[in-house]
């Protein structure tokens, strides 16, 4: 049915109808046909009812956007979960707000590297650049944005091989010693550790401060103190379970995130055991719930939202053609002291 | 300087270089300008040193980019906090993924309507439809949106009187009302309140349904049990805390948000009454961390994420120049009961 419609009306040619071809067809102004399409409810219903008939009937287009293209910023996180995202996010939104840019939020799913769709996607975007949380890209992906000349930085990089982008992350090694060498402080000897995923860099360097404070306290690492965690709640009780039910039970855990720590105090409120008279806990993070768990949880302060306010400024240095001062910039953590760390219980 | 460079070296005109131009004048490849400007750290470090200085000297521009716009979706926060949020964001992300959009994370900053910035970036960044959640826009504002033809969607709207958008909400008085009916059938009779903000629709409605329970129980409402609250922590806390030093205090509380619920909780803590035994408490919106609290809440669930994917269906929806099957979208509550509620202790 390509034949023109001659006469018959408005020279209106066939086809789907954007909103002023549908005002001129209906008679009405072209803020009402506005209404209709976009759902507003404020419309007779009898116009409402002539202009969804030629809808129905003729079709409706949106009309051409104009080319320029707004500046947007990629952020892509593994996975949206808990506060640990939004914290970020505020950072990242307060320097793209000062930048006026927009900022693009994706995530994976739960996988570390984003399929050829997000890649795509991406490039259609042509943001000033991309964040990368906590994941990575494959190198030939990685190739595929510097070819369009979007740079990326990794904030808490998984620590893959081929990750060459610049980076921010805080100072987790530090944080894992003045966690432990605060218990040690308190009189602690027995003091056992839930560790993050294995293959993530923040997570290998808490554990390996901890093990540091040990080791300059002269007191020996205890393989049977150790356990290997995930970062989730769940698997912190778990783990914890199994500690406290050693024979001869730390008085302490140094839970290598919040939620681990979380985690350990379920464990430690089904023995019965009391935080902190009979364990101590220390987290990771200091997420803005720890003051509100019972007792509020002692824990080492991760700049999370300046993270993701250095990543975008990162970003926005290089979209500006400037030379970054430092390929790796890594914030500090501090060692915020509540109440679920105390000296070990009259033992 | 407006002089033409000849002769002297590679045709170059005068101004910022693009990295085509750089790789040119330093005799390098593309590949390796890109390293440079995209911050990456595996060049030499003299190449990287020729390059720098080009760039100091002459200044660097991005490649123009081409006209092809992507296909955005904007979503707009009063404030990002917690994990509410969250759970929208992730419904939203999996319809975005599905129609490949990418979706705009906007904050206000705690405001509930946007500044006019917000507006110019929207209306550069031209997305297919803006979901607002818990904040409204200005009637210019939304004029012109819709005059670009970029349709809006309401999530949990604030009740403006302005605001004939779609929007998207949930069972807000159902939920008020099977949270105090569970109450009342535990045998409960002295039953506090502590509500969200006034100006907030799904709020009153939780209000509401608490009144209508208790009227429909032939339990006369106590004004001194109800306290008018704005969903933080901080505050349930301290309402809480006025609730129960009542010389005949109630045995339970129905707390309008789970963060109030917490703050409840604390309170609780202080004053050495047990939950549930003591104080049987129930809260609302049942995000994932309310499983994780000791003991694990009572709350009525609202399916946020659902919410989130309802909103962006609306807006692909109009997009794409369908027709609303409703003009208001509303999504069912559950009351998901877990340990904090009992029978009323032994008094």
């Amino acid at each position: 049915m390509s034949a023109t419609s001659a006469g018959t009306g408005p020279a209106v040619p066939d086809g789907p109808l954007t909103i002023a071809q549908l005002a001129a067809l209906a008679g009405v102004s072209t803020a009402t046909v506005s209404k209709v399409v976009n759902g507003r409810s404020d419309v007779a219903a009898a116009t409402r009812a002539q202009i969804e008939e030629l809808i129905r009937t003729r079709g409706y287009r949106r009309q051409r956007r104009p080319t320029k293209s707004a500046a947007l910023i990629d952020v892509l996180f593994h996975e949206l979960r808990g506060v640990y995202a939004i914290e970020i996010l505020n950072g990242v939104e307060e320097v793209a707000r000062e930048h006026r840019l927009g900022v693009v939020l994706s995530e994976l799913g739960g996988r570390h590297v984003p399929g050829q769709d997000w890649v795509e996607e991406a490039l259609a975007r042509r943001p000033v650049g991309v964040v990368s949380v906590f994941s990575g890209l494959e190198p030939d992906q990685t190739e595929r944005l510097y070819s369009r000349d979007i740079p990326l930085v990794l904030l808490d990089p998984t620590g893959d091989p081929d990750h060459d982008a610049p980076s921010v992350g805080s100072g987790n090694w530090n944080g894992g010693l003045s966690a432990t060498r605060h218990l040690i402080g308190l009189g602690h000897r027995r003091i056992g550790v839930i560790t993050g995923p294995d293959r993530m860099e923040a997570s290998r360097a808490r554990a390996d401060g901890y093990r540091a404070a040990l080791d300059l306290a002269g007191i020996p690492a205890d393989p049977a103190l150790e356990r290997h965690g995930n970062f989730r709640i769940e698997t912190g009780r778990d783990l914890a379970f199994e500690l406290l039910r050693l024979e001869d039970r730390p008085t302490a855990i140094f839970a290598c995130n919040d939620g681990t720590a979380l985690g350990v105090y379920h464990a430690a409120a089904k023995l019965g055991l009391r935080i902190p008279e009979d364990l101590s806990v220390v987290g990771f993070d200091d997420l803005p719930e720890t003051r509100w768990m019972i007792p509020p949880l002692t824990s080492v302060r991760q700049p999370l939202k300046e993270m993701g306010a250095a990543a975008a400024r990162m970003i926005t240095a290089l979209a500006a053609g400037e030379t970054l001062p430092h390929h790796r910039v890594e914030l500090a953590t501090e060692l915020v002291v509540r109440e679920s760390t105390a000296r070990p219980g009259g033992r």
